[in-house]
């Protein structure tokens, strides 16, 4: 599930623009053929071989949303689907959802014009969903939520307070200002930080290959321990 | 100049994944290539083959922006350039810039937390800029803007308006309701509906077709008022 217009997977390196640059026209009437440029390809096949296989494979699913209120219908859908996964569904909640917003009976049906002046908005707090979600939902499932402050110093304690709250499994927490080079897991028992070596960032590897690895590895532990 | 992540001419059909599916990857390893699927060269040929024509005759180039302030400043810089044009520079404003806005200097510098409630916002007016811009910036251009309005009865109104307030050349106003079908053409002198008809539409014909041509008369018919 993402917000219409967020980047993609798969896609999220090229812009439209991008793909037009990449091809090349071979115009012979009715035979005219598109072709990626031969330097293109090195960088693209590997990435469209990888979208092939998934979506042939049908291992990604593209839902979008765009208001709150859709973006949690979607969510309790999905919920309904993969609770009876139990404890091997994931849910990786990463959509950046507003806290704030104005419900939809409170909007305008007309624009508001700008002639009687500036207006002053009172926003309303977003409802949380992770609290029905964890407890009524999908109460088996690895639930993995999200933290990101510009406060260095709130960071870890409110990823905690979220633990507390709403008793799910992992909050992966960032900082706006370093995001793409660390983050901080923190589980019920302990926190540490995950972050991209020199070396790594030299390789272009990114901050959500160490993500993946270690979010895969958490829920490998998690339903083991259901095993004995 | 368009806002990031907006449509973008010759791509505005397509978004990336788009791209991905037209893509077929022929693997022969160090020969590999990718080629568009013959059904979709029908579709993308004539507009890769209109894009590469622009592209090459460096007849459009693309500035982005995100903020209202890089929106006015680009603005201001793009009419630097056009100004020496005179009457031959067409400004066709069509950016939907928000009415409101927060200024920088009053934004908090850290997330807002929203343990502490919803906050209430007062929005500011964003300074018009067309006064400036053809009053000073470019005096001798034909200049477009448009007016976006929910309710019918206020459109013209609204247009004329702008028009005596500014006194530029043509408003072009639309109706969020029925901005896909028809648009009135605003002067000093009169205004008129432009519209698709029924045929018009089925034939896959779009407004800003005829939008733009008949912005273009608009245009001619002013430079050669100058002539005599």
């Amino acid at each position: 599930m993402h917000r219409t217009k967020s980047l993609e997977p798969f896609t999220r390196q090229f812009n439209s623009q991008k793909f037009m640059d990449m091809l090349e026209l071979n115009d012979r009437g009715p035979n005219t053929t598109i072709t990626v440029k031969p330097d293109s390809v090195d960088v693209l096949g590997p990435i469209l071989a990888n979208y092939k296989t998934a979506q042939e494979a049908g291992k990604i699913l593209y839902i979008t949303f765009t208001t709150i209120a859709d973006y949690f219908w979607l969510l309790r859908a999905a919920c309904e689907c993969l609770g009876p996964l139990g404890q091997k569904a994931l849910l990786y909640l990463a959509a950046a959802v507003s806290d704030f917003y104005i419900p939809s009976s409170e909007l305008p049906t007309h624009k508001i014009q700008s002639s009687i002046g500036a207006p002053t908005i009172s926003l309303q707090l977003v409802p949380k969903l992770l609290a029905p979600l964890v407890s009524v939902w999908v109460p088996q499932a690895f639930v993995v939520s999200f933290k990101l402050e510009t406060d260095e110093n709130l960071l870890i304690a409110k990823a905690r307070d979220a633990l507390n709250k709403y008793k799910h499994k992992l909050v992966i927490g960032n900082l706006l200002q370093t995001r793409r080079q660390k983050v901080v897991f923190v589980t019920p028992e302990s926190s540490y930080e995950v972050s991209l070596s020199r070396e790594q960032m030299i390789n272009g590897i990114e901050i959500e290959d160490l993500i993946v690895c270690n979010v895969v590895l958490n829920h490998s532990n998690f339903i083991a321990s259901f095993k004995y």
